[in-house]
């Protein structure tokens, strides 16, 4: 991960310069033992509204990865990235220190944890730091430490809490034009999932060589958190960001800066989203299907919106408000564009509200005017196809109890612009 | 609906006389309008954990009922015994009577509103009954009434609620041995379901000339409520019933008076089950596959248990109380036996709490030793079966949402006993 | 409680024909064992947001009754009405027969408990009606039944729940111009407490044998339930209504039709208040301190409203809708007055919404221009002072947390007009 | 704030060396501007059960501040402290620096809004840090910076945010022996309140010169937090610590480091208490009163234990645990008796919560059996009182509402051992 020195760029680089035009790569994460960790108890904690049937939930990702292969699009599989950059010592170093820390294990046990997961397979440690491990599973094969923090522990509760929501590698990280964004997350239920991203891109071999700009910092910048949910790099050098729940005011005008001194984008709107979690990130209301159309939630209404672009001195940058009523007006100013379409089905607010929820807006598309979505949002899909947009459906009966649809479930790292 | 002043009994009769005995006739509902009326918003007033794509809901549930068939049930559609007992002027009174009430609409709208039902064809009204009907819906069709009530209304909001979960036929009556308890049930969500069965019971061709006995009389018996997910037709003259969050222990002694007075039973085993929602019914933690054998969830424990049985006056029952460790003894008195057997997969307790969840144990028999049950629940249904127990798997990715399985989506009116 | 017919009135009639007239005399209830039963774990769901300390509560409240007394008003105590009442056998079995109802106890312990409370003293038995038991207290002085419903019950657990809310005399019953409104109360904390109003009006030697009307018929209603906190008798023949988390629509149109019939009153205004705890009641965020004069809390806003008068037939009603600016309009409309004045103290957001809380606005006149208010409330005492209101305080660090300001505490039986 | 390199100690430095020895100086904090921010909507967030009447509760402080005095206790106000210690530029920036970090205020804001905070006088800067500020509050003052995270607030949002738990001078800082810990907090409603902390121990000249050990870090351990209500220093060497809801066992081990290193203690001993905010802190269900007397809430129960001493090598620790009916046991061997003493008042379970609730248990004790208490914990106190303990009482209507009693409010700085 050079700081972008110059270099060779060329076809294989990584950079994103839309959301609608070609995807030539992309990251996803194959469920797995983290999802079987969903129970009654946990699930809300875990930030998931049900339990998932594992094996069906993989299948119905493993369709989503074969629809994308269909379309020419290379998938890497964030597991395989785990591990292979776990296999490289200093990624292993910069996971274990982050996560066995003295302050969260204490000092009696924290150097004997470490030890047992440093003694594992790359493969192996990739399953345990994603999949978690419960207490009873640690002694199952190691010994028990002398320590009050191990020993309050029931042998059920997790020594190291599972992540399931890596499913949703588009919030973690978030590639921008020329660089990414590695991010601080709101949760602290997402929160370990940073650093596995730190570590693919520092040190996996399909990265470390590579000329690309790093965005932010990781989990070091909360409580300036952003996700990658809420951002959209919808061409012309603008990002369309939303200001949620999750993604906060001072993040964008962190990266707003980044991206300017960078000369990588010129203009960035940001959105006063309501803050709550139906709303969670501004692709689960909003997302693009060509370069000048949009898919929205009817539900959402007009938003606030600011327009950034770089100011005079060093450190400035001009803000410009906007009225809710200019919304669209804004985003097609930053497109260079004097309007933009936007799509939204007709239905009655309960059916909308149902779809919204389903995550009928949150389609990915594959190229100009094809979108991937879920099979059951019937009423939105037939909306798009009816507007000339070429819906492929994926089924979701057990991918969608975690809120996230296709574009939640996918990091594209290449991407061309649309024309 | 008489009250069995005698009569031909004969193998057409209503009757259920067990668990797991051949299963003859059931009456199951078929997922519609109701469905589609969950949102995100209203999910958890309505009883549900989730919103359910209806389509594949209904296919599905036109999966169960295929499944019944083939083993020679004969299935009867909620939806089709109620509009066809509306088509009968008296259950058609009944139903309206009961839900167009002034103290609910007010005495400015309630006979506008009427009115407008009272004119709808018997299959309409049906849909209106169970799918509910908003405000907007209502005036795409009829005039505005002068009424505060009405114009207070949004819209959006709901005239007539809908009944979602009138696909867990179980619930709202429940035969026992010869007779019917038509239940008052717990929640607001669901007491309007009962004045529907009640219709069907005395007024639909295929009950009102029949003998059987009638064990409670509606919702007018609140706040003594139960509710059929908590009784268990163990044979032997015996019930089983779950004193859960939602059936009463004043209604177990009501219906221990009725059913010992008829000399239909003679023993009640009554078991304090813990009062929260995840184990809202004893059949969603125990269920019987044969006729001493139980299926029950690992995290149940044992509970303390009260045998009910004829006192020696008029008005008179015995009580016995049970400490929790005798709780499987007290169900093995009852059936007449040394020892029932009870079949609990081994996993471990994350594991074992998600498939009591996702209705692992809540099976439905339809011989002896002949289940229906969700594939998801794969450990729970390799144990059955590595037990011995045939298992016929269905599937519920969508079905489940409102946590209920193939026992709370069916109501028997016709079982042998098991042999 | 005659249904008036004819009859002498004269001073010592009970009518209460304002909101800020001459008050003669008053029903409050002075806090005793029922306030100690309040617990950290039972408060929300008895409707309190913390518990109390019971005899600086006392001291309290006796405070304000002194300060009522000190302005010649006669103050009823309604423990005493109702052991009074109770004394009479049809007010005894009116209460006992509504208390002991199988549906509530079982067929089992029914009868043994209430021959229990049938063998108590008048006072011994009002005290435990409101009060509460538990059933260790009920077994330190009576065997166990033989009942399911009695033995699952833990020793502490309360075998006859208390009524705390009794603190709140205006709610229950409601004097309207010439006669009672008896209230279908909405929450289950209350609903027990109408019977006791029933008995009194009906039987206490005071109530009897006076002629007045009765407006509703106690908790029959329900679900067309009222509560006396949202309704103002603000003079004219018109009556102020809010429509709120606790007042149905449907009950304000029955009102509408017995007041009109009767000829007691011509105009209702009904306010469509938001449906929230923190507004429970209209009288929490808008009270009257004289005849044309109103203190309003700054974040209630304006709301829609209807006014309601009698219609051309018998049954009807004519309902005329304002939009929300009409508000202040509408009411002056039904007094008769071109405009009103609407006293709202100037704060910052945060104080007025901490004063509101604290029942700034719920003050309660005790003739023209002089009202009772928290001492807490510094801000809005001193702009009505300020506006030539005259402020009595009393202070209220413990009444305050069930919600509840000296309106809230307070039934006038007997009100003169304003002038 | 000298690391201890040796020095004179005298009568004058500081140290605590038991629960119950004679106390001498002691930190306050007199509520001000910071309690007026609570409101309805806020309060759960800020920790508080209700809002306070502010000028009640500062005289009820008032009072209890007296009592001490007239015990011959040296009363340090927090506000004082906080203010002079402001006055010493490199307090100001080590506060200024933490308040006014760019992740949470965004580049474009954050200088402008320090600079603005800058150029307050000590005193007026030390009451904004406490009590917080409104954007409006803000503007009334300053021009408003071009920024995102600025502009998106509404006017009465805080761009400050109160700090109402500094009431609770116990939690922030704990003095254990002859060494303080600066705490890291559990819940961001009081994590800014341990910079001011530092400032004062490490710049304020009461502290700066003297001679003591620092325990802990300050906000910086988190997750490791600890609480000073968790932590009794209960004499001859040893502390008691519950591990509690806000108080972690990494943060109780590393504490052993700190103090057996240094000589200042030789055992602790941790409680595994219930997580849950009822008790949330150890001194909420449990106090000394003596040096071999506690008192205890009823509904605690007995809690598992673990003894912490020092182990063989530098970086051991000897752990040994304890079954829960072995906790008063292991308390006396710490305390080298073999027994102590303690007392609990009978009463019913509902009374006792009510008392528990109240801070029944939260005493403070200014010699060896005298103690301050809130009068309103009738029972409680009565107990002790037969129990030999003296019993100065203070009120607390106003004060007890964030639950804490006279022992939370207080930080003793000064007290004796025992004997």
């Amino acid at each position: 991960m050079n700081t972008r020195p110059g270099g060779q760029d060329g076809d294989m680089g990584f950079h994103v310069d839309s959301e609608a035009g070609r995807l030539r790569r992309v990251i996803l994460h194959r469920p797995d033992l983290e999802l079987k960790r969903l129970t009654p108890s946990n699930k809300d904690a875990l930030l998931f509204d049900d339990v998932l049937w594992v094996r069906r939930a993989r299948a119905e990702h493993d369709g989503f990865a074969d629809v994308l292969r269909d379309r020419g699009v290379t998938v890497h599989l964030f597991g395989d990235l785990l591990a292979e950059a776990l296999a490289v010592p200093a990624a292993r170093n910069l996971v274990l220190d982050r996560v066995f820390d003295e302050k969260e294990y204490g000092p009696l046990a924290t150097d004997h944890l470490r030890d047992a997961f440093e003694a594992m397979a790359a493969g192996e440690l990739a399953e345990a730091l994603v999949g978690g491990m419960t207490k009873r599973e640690f002694l199952d094969e190691h010994p028990e430490p002398m320590s009050v923090r191990f020993h309050v522990m029931d042998l059920d509760d997790f020594l190291l809490r599972p992540l399931p929501n890596h499913l949703f590698t588009r919030d973690t990280s978030a590639w921008i034009y020329d660089g990414v964004s590695i991010n601080a997350m709101r949760w602290p239920a997402r929160q370990r999932e940073t650093v596995h991203f730190e570590a693919i891109y520092r040190h996996h071999p399909l990265f470390r060589d590579e000329d690309f700009h790093v965005w932010s910092e990781g989990q070091a910048d909360y409580p300036s958190t952003i996700e990658g949910g809420d951002v959209l790099v919808i061409g012309n050098g603008a990002v369309l960001i939303g200001m949620s729940e999750r993604t906060t005011p001072q993040a964008v005008e962190m990266l707003a800066h980044k991206l300017f001194a960078a000369g990588s984008a010129t203009t960035i709107v940001a959105l006063d989203m309501p803050k709550r979690r139906a709303l969670m990130h501004l692709d689960t209301v909003m997302t693009m299907v060509d370069g000048d159309i949009f898919t929205q939630y009817a539900g959402l209404g007009m938003l606030r919106s600011y327009t950034i672009e770089p100011g005079v001195g060093d450190k400035e940058l001009k803000v410009t408000d906007h009225p809710p009523e200019h919304m669209h007006r804004a985003i097609a100013a930053a497109l260079g564009l004097s309007e933009i379409r936007v799509l939204t089905a007709t239905q009655d607010v309960h059916a909308a509200e149902r779809e919204q929820w389903d995550d009928g807006c949150n389609v990915l598309a594959v190229e100009p005017g094809v979108v991937v979505a879920y099979e059951r949002n019937a009423t939105t899909n037939t909306h798009l196809r009816k507007q000339g947009i070429e819906v492929i459906e994926i089924p979701g009966s057990e991918l969608g109890r975690g809120r996230g649809g296709p574009r939640c479930m996918s990091c594209p790292v290449q991407r061309d612009p649309v024309r």
